[in-house]
């Protein structure tokens, strides 16, 4: 088994995501040691009974020594929480991300990062609609993919120091991709963008619907309202700044989305059941391949469909 | 404990409802015998190998001798499969069935049903996305809801009908529910069809994208866009007649949905991150109402974070 990769990492940020790397790098020995720093008092005090790992009591202390710094706040903070350790960085370390955005991330990092310090943002496709440091696990990145999308033309240190980051997050279980920061934008705004932005809004219009009463929503949600309420019960913050930090992609994403919705209108409007019949067929082979590529459960119903205990 | 409520059941429709019924009745003893029938040569012979109870030949043999009988084939064959089975419906005989649209299955019904039948339609809020005699069991109608949408100012004998009906559900194990068959059709709009409708199209649009590739929509799947793909996977043939029979109740529903959604991208191009915050933020509270009610799991995930096996 090889050594642990980094000597120390700091983790800015104690939520789902700082948490989870905390819990895996010690489990999986990535790293010998894991320092954490979250800009909440509060949050410090949970992630140190939590026993995440080193609770810092200032961005100096968290930085000091280590050779891998991991921004895990929201996309929109990545600039000022950069801004605020750049004093700290010094040449040969990494700063890498987790923001699910990464043309901004990249921006907002390049402009407060040192000379000699080796940016590499990147984004874990891995995560729960749970947030803060309680929600947290080892196992969340296994099997999951890791998305870094380093710089283009760099010299050989930084091309190793990617190597290193991939070694990293390898060693929690992760399948890393290298990709354009552009790209990982695009592709991302229609596999979990748009998706969250659906969820959020079919949410509100049950809740505004004076016809039919919250609780009967409640009710009778297992006719498949309540698969869009769990990824709709995601940290507002985070989502915030996701949307407004993917715009571009996301609004093209949903052009194409809202065309095809008036398109279906129109085909229950005119009682053309055959192209509601066509577009719902091959809906099923997109499933199955998902199902096939390991990246969701075979199980009817996600496995809710246990008999109730006895 | 209660003796079975009826001699004996014929089940029109052997798929998922039907044979779920088959195997619910022998199990919880509500029924002494099951009669299936299903129009398919190939779905009888499938029934019989998997032993969901007595599989007739013909229309006529599965009425003979039965005291309820239910119909389970989707809501556009409702009509002619009342019209089939007319001439072998007794007086005193209960005719139901499980279609996802209430007026239409009524009106579909009524068109056919002789004089002293009792017709009482009712749909259970229960289903997975699978389909076909091989996807029931038994104990998918226990803890969910049934709703029975019974015609209004009927006489004793009638009334007790609804009573045995409402008794055998709950032998399944549903909770049963009484409501007017055009409040359960804009309920189930919300609750149900526009959520399919939602995913069918996201589904839809992804696969038309030029920019990103199936296989890289597969791979990320995670993000959130492979929650979708569950519902998504469901049988076309019933979702095609469920929105062409529910068209009015869907339109307005989406209409709704449309328009919130224009709001929301009015946000993200005017990056009014306060709007989007304030809708992402109300959509957590519904969340929690449906896990309370106990109509989703809690666990993260739907439970699907646990870690491989080693
Ligand atoms: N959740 C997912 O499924 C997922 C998946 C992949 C990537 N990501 C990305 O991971 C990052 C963290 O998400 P998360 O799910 O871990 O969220 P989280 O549980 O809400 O944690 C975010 C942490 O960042 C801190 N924070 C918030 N605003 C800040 C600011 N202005 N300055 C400094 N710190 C701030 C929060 O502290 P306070 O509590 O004190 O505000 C909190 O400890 C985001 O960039 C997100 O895009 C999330
Ligand atoms: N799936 C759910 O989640 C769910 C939940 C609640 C209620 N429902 C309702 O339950 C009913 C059955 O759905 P299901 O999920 O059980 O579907 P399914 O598994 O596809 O089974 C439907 C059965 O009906 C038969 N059928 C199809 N067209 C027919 C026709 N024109 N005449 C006579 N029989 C026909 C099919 O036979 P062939 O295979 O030979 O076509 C099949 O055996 C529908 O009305 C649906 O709205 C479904």
């Amino acid at each position: 088994m090889p050594g642990p990769v980094f000597d120390r990492i700091a983790i800015f940020g104690a939520g789902l995501i700082g948490s989870s790397i905390a819990l895996a790098a010690r489990e999986y020995r990535a790293a010998k040691k894991v320092v954490l720093f979250d800009k909440s008092e509060d949050v410090r005090a949970r992630a140190r009974s939590l026993n995440l790992g080193e609770v810092a009591e200032t961005m100096e202390a968290a930085c000091s020594g280590a050779d891998c710094i991991i921004l895990c706040v929201p996309v929109g903070a990545i600039g000022e929480t950069t801004e605020a350790i750049a004093p700290y960085l010094q040449a040969g370390v990494i700063l890498t991300d987790v923001g699910s955005v990464k043309e901004k991330a990249l921006e907002s990092m390049s402009a407060h990062c040192p000379e000699g310090v080796f940016l590499i943002p990147g984004h874990p496709i891995a995560g729960t609609e749970k947030s803060g440091p309680e929600a947290g696990f080892a196992s969340l990145f296994r099997n999951a993919w890791h998305i870094l999308t380093p710089l283009p033309q760099q010299d050989e240190p930084y091309n190793s120091a990617v190597d290193r980051l991939a070694s990293f997050w390898e060693m929690l279980g992760a399948k890393v991709e290298i990709m354009e920061a552009a790209r990982h934008d695009r592709v991302l705004a229609i596999t979990s963008h748009l998706p969250h932005l659906i969820a959020y809004n079919i949410v509100s219009t049950a809740h505004d619907m004076e016809s039919v009463g919250e609780g009967e929503v409640v009710k009778y949600s297992a006719g498949g309202f309540r698969d869009f309420t769990r990824i709709a019960a995601s940290d507002p913050t985070m989502w915030r700044d996701v949307f407004l930090n993917n715009k571009e992609a996301v609004l093209e994403t949903l052009g194409r989305f809202s065309e095809d919705l008036a398109a279906l209108q129109r085909a229950i409007r005119w009682d053309d059941g055959e192209t509601l019949f066509r577009e719902f067929e091959r809906a099923r082979g997109i499933r199955k391949a998902i199902v096939e590529a390991g990246q969701d459960t075979d199980e009817t119903n996600f496995g809710r469909n246990r008999p109730p205990k006895k």
